[in-house]
């Protein structure tokens, strides 16, 4: 990942080290957990930055979601494991969308996890260039993946043991109701999919995406996967439920789980003291999170 | 869609006029009909262009993707119905991504088809952001889409009725096994795919996704859906029966089928001449083409 920032235009350094591509000695499943002890925190903030909903006073910086993204990150990265940057937030940038993921991502500390929320899905040759982007470019731990494709969609992702992938299984969406739960030999589509996934899963870099506005869902999905991470949207915002999340969530652990909000911690503040909000938003809800794993699981270690 | 190019720079002149939405005075199956007439031709063009595959010499030009891309159209424009463009190999390009797409659209003659192979698929707000990009910013005539989650997803896409989406029913690649063919209430889960989409169509702005590799599918796709535009990627490269794609992929008249090649044609040579072998290659894919549908379906009009 370009982690060097030209401190003059503001914008990502090309002209500075080369990509590089650090060795680490654990796959994706570890690095999940050791980040979560780490930092003590299952916490996933979803920086789905809309400019037009950041504060108008940003809009005098060169790059506005990049601004808030960097005061976001600052108030709050003692509070999470990981920050899922939403693609599709960024590429309606236009012209500006590679160098604001950089910079953004080369604000976050090295020692937490990125998600690049892509949701990409094509064959061979076309995936290998998603991958190129998502993986190698931009050098996300780990990217989102639709499944419709099959096998040879998500091998390009799956390359770098310490990289991963949350393949999309119950979505928080109404939409979820048209497929997801389709009757596959007796049991709903989903299932079939986290089935196939944990086939995929010899370097122990695969997860699931599982909504929180489906309880009874996250709770058979872990029953299904019990050593996979799970990657859980749609807390806040969404209605999803946050005991449910982490309590079907988790591993027997208590770990695995990341529990992502964007918009009530993002929004908490429309006026200058967004960063404060944010903050102030991110520790009550990592409280609660350790409050319902305290409660639903023996202490861990 | 900006068609205008800065003639100092070689790119996109964002300076120049806003924006313009034009006004079409029908939906997006008819438009397909009706460029498919006025061109006599099913033949899409898959501006896959990798950057590593194209004729070395063009390396020295400012933007090589976008100078293959300009003399093969300049070589076809008058053979096709239709570009599309596969966002993979874009967005491979990191910074330059935006200016590469606009510039290549410019370059494509207003009265043809333009396909956004971005294969999104994405919640509410998320989806919205993809279709701005998508549908408002690039202004492709349609775009391919994910079905796994369901109406919500696709709704933003479907706002302009001029402007249409490809959703994936039965794709080319191996991994279609995994999923596609799973059974739901005795039919393969594709089936039920292609029975939603026909719901969405209110709009007329809906076609599939059918693979080449798979023509016992792509017949059966098309008696499912007898009026949908059928996006056929597959022919070529991945071995798809072009005759097959013809006979089983066009509706009665004989149209809306719209068959992609890619590979075969932007390297049928690596050398200077790179681009009059694209026009020989794909003036034989249109013929063939046309040839095929003068035995199988009685004439137009």
């Amino acid at each position: 990942m370009l982690r060097t920032i030209c401190r003059e235009t503001g914008r990502a350094d090309l002209q500075s080290l080369p990509i590089t591509r650090k060795f680490y000695p654990m796959n994706f499943t570890q690095r999940v957990r050791t980040v979560q002890r780490s930092s003590n925190s299952l916490l996933c903030i979803g920086l789905d930055t809309d400019i037009n909903s950041i504060p108008r006073f940003l809009h005098t910086h060169v790059d506005p979601v990049f601004e808030f993204n960097r005061r976001i990150i600052e108030a709050t990265k003692d509070l999470v494991c990981a920050y899922k940057l939403n693609l599709a937030f960024y590429e309606a940038l236009g012209e500006n969308t590679w160098y604001t993921v950089h910079q953004t991502l080369a604000a976050i500390p090295e020692e937490l996890l990125t998600i690049g929320d892509a949701k990409r899905g094509d064959i061979g040759n076309s995936s290998e260039m998603y991958a190129k982007l998502l993986m190698h470019d931009y050098e996300f731990t780990a990217t989102t993946i639709h499944p419709y494709m099959g096998f040879d969609s998500i091998v390009p992702f799956l390359k770098n043991p310490a990289q991963g992938v949350f393949v999309l299984a119950v979505t928080s969406n109404p939409g979820a109701r048209d497929f997801q739960y389709l009757p596959v030999r007796g049991k709903p589509l989903y299932e079939q999919i986290i089935r196939k996934v944990r086939t995929w899963n010899a370097k122990k870099n695969c997860g699931l995406v599982v909504g929180a506005t489906r309880p009874k869902e996250i709770r058979r999905v872990r029953t299904l996967a019990p050593d996979l991470p799970l990657l859980i949207p749609g807390v806040g915002a969404q209605g999803g439920d946050l005991k449910a999340a982490v309590r079907y969530g988790c591993d027997a652990k208590g770990e695995l789980a990341l529990v992502n909000l964007s918009r009530s911690i993002l929004y908490a503040s429309h006026g200058e003291d967004f960063a404060a909000a944010a903050r102030a938003s991110a520790t009550a809800i990592r409280d609660d999170i350790n409050r319902y794993r305290t409660q639903f699981f023996s202490p861990r270690r």
